[in-house]
């Protein structure tokens, strides 16, 4: 791996002549540092490391990786290559095993390995294209749920406050975001006044990744603690909460970033909408309900530190969830590139 | 002010031979010192650091540093006197103004030398006496506070997880706590497994002071971020939720530290005793509600930094209300030294 300074537009991960260019999540907002990657080892730990984060972008990632591992395999017998490839792919799914996005994605590209006929130059060359492929889509796809989002938002005030948790943008997508995609329709709309970003404790993807983002684009946006959101619902100056989603059961429950819960408890209690924003995909028809989605655990260092700093005594231990669950029973609706889907209406758009 | 390292229990309160030791808490859990002041003006300046913290112990740091600067004055001509103590009084009451307790006591000690018969130097000898009442009254508060708060807690199971927000302990009293006090009793009562302590963003007075005390006195403590309370109540792995309180009003809507109203809203929605732990004094039965109750805002760097890490992009803002509002509907109890009283009866004591 090796950092190379560029100066673009927020794209997380970009496939660059055989190159697989990452921007580092874990050093901003301090730095803005691109990371090039040449070999899928690397991307192994790039992801391990948090280099890059949020489902979507981490199927780009794992795809692009995939892509990466094929060139490596230097065999020219099919059978050989294809076992080789899954022996890659079991190394992918085992590197965030919690994402269903990324489970996806490799399996995907495997599968079309798997049916694709020809040699394995010709089956090399139709990875990328699926992953490319992939990129494409999840752009036209978040586009669509801004432009979804944008539609169920409350049509009044004119102008919008609207509270964001985690990161569930450009940073976690191909470059536009699923949650933020809708901030940011709103912004071009001419909709918004301001986001205010919930700092999302403990990893601060609000307060880092999400006010980075929306400084690239002059997006107005205030920073509070999570602790503060109930606060601001209660005094009428948050018109709408957006969050992302891991994974959505049949019945709507959802599976968000740790503090999701609690902010829709406080949004029913205060009359706020409340928006999961997603792709359809996150949607789990196998799953009845969310009761038995598993819940990762984060390090707890996460917890009881701050970069170097320790915030506790030594030796108090800590928990850290990375998820929690909210019922779907506080959810005014799902938008995905579908449309904006009342929980109890998911039913109807079952495959 | 000097430094004077003192290994004792947690009193960050003390008179000792016409100086007042405090605790600094700014410097916890890192580094345990205790600054030695012998001046009103050093107190003054400790108060407005935050050295000392927490409504009962800055109402003995006010009482106690009004002793000083009532020994600074060189008049033995009491009107004289009586004109000076109420100049320092209004300095003190001007360095912490949302602090109900601290406001109390200033009043209640120059009320006391304004009444009091005599030579200057017994004015001064009773307001050290007053000051010294003041703490012991406190303690006697705090312990009266254990008991009901035990009585209050839910009978099974036998060991109990309860959850804390903020400090509300000894470092916040005269050296036994409110909340923390409850803890202490159910602890030496073998009713307690463990505390979850809710790390309390921004100043972080959880992870910081409340994991410190605990373990200070071997009482079994877990860290988590404010925003894992909800989830970890819907798992059923908290038993009641204790938190203290700025302000009460005559209804119960109580103000407290950021981050009391979304914890009460989890309570509620996942049946979990909530118990508000305060002195009885705490209650202004001349506001029905607490609709009209100011919320003093806070620096914002202490939500953009942490330490000296800043931890989001440059420039960009932040709010920091320091207190919120929680509806009496969602407690279940108030607990002062009168016992544990449920809001809706709390009418039928009033003065």
């Amino acid at each position: 791996m090796t950092d190379v300074a560029v100066d673009t537009h927020v794209y997380p991960v970009l496939w660059q002549q055989g190159q697989v260019l990452l921007i580092d999540q874990r050093k901003l907002p301090r730095e803005y540092t691109v990371v090039a990657i040449s070999r899928y080892g690397d991307m192994l730990t790039a992801i391990r490391d948090r280099i890059v984060r949020g489902g979507p972008a981490l199927a780009l990632a794992v795809a692009y990786g995939l892509c990466l591992g094929a060139f490596e395999i230097g065999t020219n017998d099919r059978d050989a290559f294809l076992e080789r490839l899954e022996a890659i792919a079991a190394q992918f799914q085992a590197s965030r095993p919690d994402k269903a996005n990324l489970l996806w994605a490799v399996d995907h590209m495997v599968k079309a390995a798997q049916t694709t006929q020809g040699t394995v130059e010709q089956l090399k060359a139709q990875l990328l294209t699926i992953a490319q492929t992939l990129q494409q889509e999840d752009w036209e796809t978040c586009r669509a749920i801004g432009r979804h989002g944008l539609a169920a938002l409350p049509p009044s005030p004119d102008q919008l406050t609207l509270y964001t948790h985690c990161n569930h943008g450009a940073l976690a997508t191909s470059g536009y975001g699923t949650s933020l995609g809708i901030v940011r329709t709103a912004w071009h709309a001419e909709r918004l006044e301001q986001i205010i970003a919930g700092e999302t404790r403990p990893w601060l993807q609000g307060s880092r990744l999400t006010a980075w983002e929306c400084v690239q684009e002059g997006i107005p946006v205030t920073v509070v603690t999570d602790s503060m959101a109930a606060h601001f619902m209660q005094q009428r100056r948050i018109h709408a909460v957006l969050v992302g989603a891991d994974r959505i059961a049949a019945n709507g429950d959802t599976l968000n970033k740790i503090g999701t819960y609690p902010l829709a408890l406080a949004a029913k209690a205060e009359g706020v909408p409340f928006l999961v924003a997603a792709p359809f995909s996150t949607i789990d028809f196998s799953m009845e309900t969310g009761q038995g989605m598993a819940i990762a655990q984060g390090d707890t260092t996460d917890v009881c530190q701050l970069g170097d700093t320790l915030i506790c005594p030594p030796g108090v231990g800590a928990y850290n969830p990375l998820a929690d669950l909210t019922p779907a029973a506080l959810i005014t609706a799902i938008v995905t590139e579908k449309g904006a889907i009342a929980p109890s209406d998911l039913a109807k758009h079952a495959p």
